[in-house]
């Protein structure tokens, strides 16, 4: 089969690879219909070091059931799933409380031995614990809408959750990538009534205001802090979701938060090291954000895809075949696409 | 009158001041009864800066009402009253929210031309707003509980209700200074049923275990890490209450706190920076704390004090004149002290 590795910083190629098989009586086959290219892909293949046997890529996919371990239930080969972005157990003491991102077998796509999403098939460990059922037919619309449930919305919602955003919450949304954009879907969600999008990007912002956004700040820095406090009555936001990951974005985060606020964090966070200092304590700053557990959220927003609520395959605005993944993570680096739908 | 100044790094005296005297309609002068020495003060007075005019210290006390501005109501020459750490108008929108450490007009005694806690008499800006007027007479058991109103039994307090301490919550506690101390007298008030305190001073430990401290860890670093995770299965505590103020001890926090946890601060930030990257996102935790506001808390506290259901005044274990007071600050500095009280 193909699948996608990095070879080194953005060396990012398509090639032939062994089938998967099953290896373990826990493990599933499943033949992929659709995968992502999430944002976090990119920084992690530009953090890729040089290497001859490269690694494999791609953590967002659904797809049909090919193959079953004898001790996996609740599944049948021909089955449309979803899965999360970890696989894991779903029985551990973790997974018990919804913490399915540090369950005892929990693993990452692409890692021991295991495929990567962006591929033809993956070999899923644990399958019984990881893959989600769905009642669906091939409506790619749909489709592109429940692929986010892999990833991208769960970890946009989850920021939102841990904040304690909800009616009367005003938010400030801290990137335009796909997961600030389904950031201010969640947050609209969850009931915010004000949702100031910091985006510079004109189309950008332009589906973030269909999303749920009051007001958009296209100045970044000094300027955006100031029109964010300007928009606020000199207070800022009750929370500041920051989806960039960047140091320069945190700090952004702190200045436009109000006292006592929060700032949750989504995505892959690019520094060690952060100001929390006297300055958060003074102010009541809570930091907070981590890794969602899709399987835990998806009883909650996989009706409202189904019923038509939410939309968020609209940040899909590129469809790739698997020898085109690599321009799709060009044009992704590049921002001429928002994230990129595979379709091997 | 005679007050407490600071001439450089840990240069504490005690000389004659000018007598306070309104300035403002808005103001009072108080006759100090009682004021403490908080940890806090040995970490400002190690970082003043030399000069020759020096820097007033003291921001926890208790005292006399002697004078009242113009604009002043609610208060009686002669009433006895507590003050917050900082002064505050109580009126402001952040006042109005519990939030009286961002007030509007909030400031810091010692500083503005405002006395410090540590002399014989403070000017009070915004009196009316600032000053709890008390019912107890002159029981020195009760008024050293009463006097750690003014700042360490909040905070501590504020701590634990920032990382929602409560039944079935556990808890470590890092630091046994006073602050620490209160903080698991605060957190087995609030409920927690597993309160670990990391205290490597038996005394200190022995006031701890009677605040509600359900084990001690004497151990530091890696040790009492292994030990803390020993004791909760592997886990860790849902809530790490850090009281030191020290990077070492957050890194600490980081290590003993659960997945899903949080770790609150309490006390004087030591650094600027800390290590908030991927792991803490990965880990999904939480990091709080803040400004606490006695005031909001002394309508819960107090009560408990005067009914004698807790009994913070215990941490107070020396009593000074003012004349002792660079003796008292020594004494703490070297441990041979928890918290010195003092007593013009």
């Amino acid at each position: 089969m193909r699948a996608t590795l990095v070879y080194g910083p953005d060396d990012v190629r398509v090639e032939e690879v062994p089938d998967p098989t099953l290896r373990e009586p826990t493990d599933a086959v499943v033949r992929v219909l659709g995968s992502g290219i999430c944002e976090g892909d990119l920084v992690f293949a530009r953090w890729t070091p040089a290497s001859e046997q490269g690694v494999r890529f791609g953590h967002e996919f659904l797809g049909v059931v090919e193959d079953i371990g004898s001790e996996v239930s609740g599944l049948s080969v021909g089955d449309l799933v979803v899965a999360p972005y970890m696989w894991s157990d779903n029985t551990c003491d973790f997974c018990a409380e919804g913490l399915h991102a540090s369950c005892r077998q929990a693993g990452r796509w692409g890692t021991a031995g295991v495929d990567g999403a962006q591929g033809d098939a993956v070999r899923v460990p644990y399958a019984q614990g990881t893959l989600v059922p769905l009642s669906v037919g091939e409506d790619w619309a749909l489709l592109a809408s429940v692929l986010t449930l892999s990833d991208v919305l769960p970890t946009a919602h989850h920021a939102a959750v841990k904040a304690g955003v909800g009616p009367r919450t005003s938010v400030t949304v801290i990137g335009d990538d796909a997961i600030g954009l389904l950031a201010v879907l969640a947050a609209r969600r969850l009931g915010a009534d004000r949702i100031l999008l910091m985006s510079g990007r004109p189309q950008r912002a332009r589906l973030g205001r269909e999303f749920g956004a009051t007001d958009v700040i296209a100045e970044r820095g000094d300027e955006g802090v100031a029109q964010a406090r300007e928009l606020t009555g000199g207070r800022g936001t009750h929370v500041v979701l920051e989806c960039t990951g960047t140091r320069p974005a945190l700090e952004t985060a702190f200045a436009v938060v109000r006292d006592n606020g929060v700032i949750s964090r989504a995505g892959v966070v690019q520094y060690a090291e952060g100001p929390i200092g006297r300055d958060m304590i003074l102010r009541s700053i809570t930091l907070t954000g981590g890794a969602a557990s899709p399987r835990l959220y998806m009883e909650h927003l996989l009706p409202d895809i189904l019923n038509g609520t939410i939309e968020p395959g609209r940040v899909f605005d590129r469809t790739a075949s698997l020898a085109e993944v690599p321009d799709g993570y060009r044009a992704m680096a590049a921002g001429d696409a928002l994230k990129v739908l595979i379709r091997p």
